[in-house]
């Protein structure tokens, strides 16, 4: 029987043990531009994206991207500014992780040196975004106090952010909300096993607050 | 200043150790119909749908459903059904969760009895669904095994579980999908003092896989 374990495909791993020693970040994220031209937004910005430093997968669902976590952040950062349109408005859902014990070696790459290759074309772009977000530092009984440490950084880092339910809101420009979620990731990385970042993106929204 | 505890906003409740006595349940949620339209189709779902039994707040990224468990799924699998149009493409991210420590007894409805309102009228609907999911059960060492069952229970259900990197999908009628769901907050809320359980459904995708 296949196992569950946060992912891995491949049967022949031991169960438990083996994902937290690897050095492999990822992002699962599906992109929703609220607009009937949806199929072209979606397929012109991942024209503009460079994933040459990733591991890339696609479903009907969601794409997953691999490797280091500068890299992988970087794609999805390019990506949702590639897909921006004025006026038009979209979500972008993801979850960034590591650490899971059920993670395989594979499908990833590790080897990429270099500047991140969005960075240039991304700099350039800038909006405003809204977004909500929860952590989830996993196997470790601690873990709100985690989540209250990552809390005052969004405080520090000037993102206002408001508990609501079940998440934490934030707002601020895209390149900013992109840099607090990849600074918590580093911060996760470095004291938790494993963790899950959770985290939309809204732009455009007509609803006013 | 106000703390982080998955949400709660009131900050004259003990940080701790609360929210895990208490027997509400929530799911926060976004609709993305992936269409110029989205506005009257989000606006007419919420219409047809029967939110009396729930505390329900909504902001600009998501809407919250705060009750007894059943009230809440029947809230949330009613609303997306009365969302469903032939052909368009829409998606469902949320999250389910009950337990968090920093949890607060207010903005909840617990005293409803009788049967779930939506329930007569999303009977009648049946559509397939793509779902993924990913289950969090916290502050416990043994999360892994907790996912396991689950993953097993999706099989026994008929679901097709098939795991991808951070993520298991399945894919079933509506109604079954639902039920799966609800069944598995059963579960943990039986096994662990707080989980989350993040979902995302996806209807009427182009994507042929």
């Amino acid at each position: 029987m296949q196992q569950e374990g946060c992912g891995c495909q491949r049967e022949d791993l031991p169960w438990s043990g083996r994902g937290t020693k690897l050095d492999i970040s990822g992002c699962r994220f599906s992109l929703y531009p609220m607009d009937s031209d949806f199929v072209s937004i979606i397929l012109g910005a991942l024209e503009k994206t460079d994933t040459s430093a990733v591991w890339s997968q696609s479903d009907a669902l969601s794409t997953v991207y691999r490797g280091r976590l500068p890299y992988v952040a970087d794609a999805v950062k390019g990506l949702f500014i590639n897909a921006w349109r004025p006026g038009v408005h979209m979500a972008l859902e993801g979850q960034f992780s590591k650490g899971c014990p059920g993670d395989c070696d594979g499908d990833s790459l590790l080897d990429r040196q270099g500047p991140a290759p969005n960075q240039a074309l991304a700099a350039k772009r800038h909006f405003p975004v809204l977004c909500k977000l929860a952590l989830y530092p996993m196997g470790v009984g601690d873990y709100i106090d985690q989540i209250a440490q990552v809390w005052r950084m969004a405080e520090d880092a000037g993102l206002a952010p408001a508990t609501i339910h079940y998440a934490t809101r934030i707002s601020g420009d895209v390149h900013q909300v992109f840099d607090y979620l990849e600074a918590v990731c580093r911060r996760m990385e470095e004291t938790v096993p494993h963790y899950i970042l959770h985290f939309t993106l809204s732009v455009n929204s007509p609803t006013q607050e």
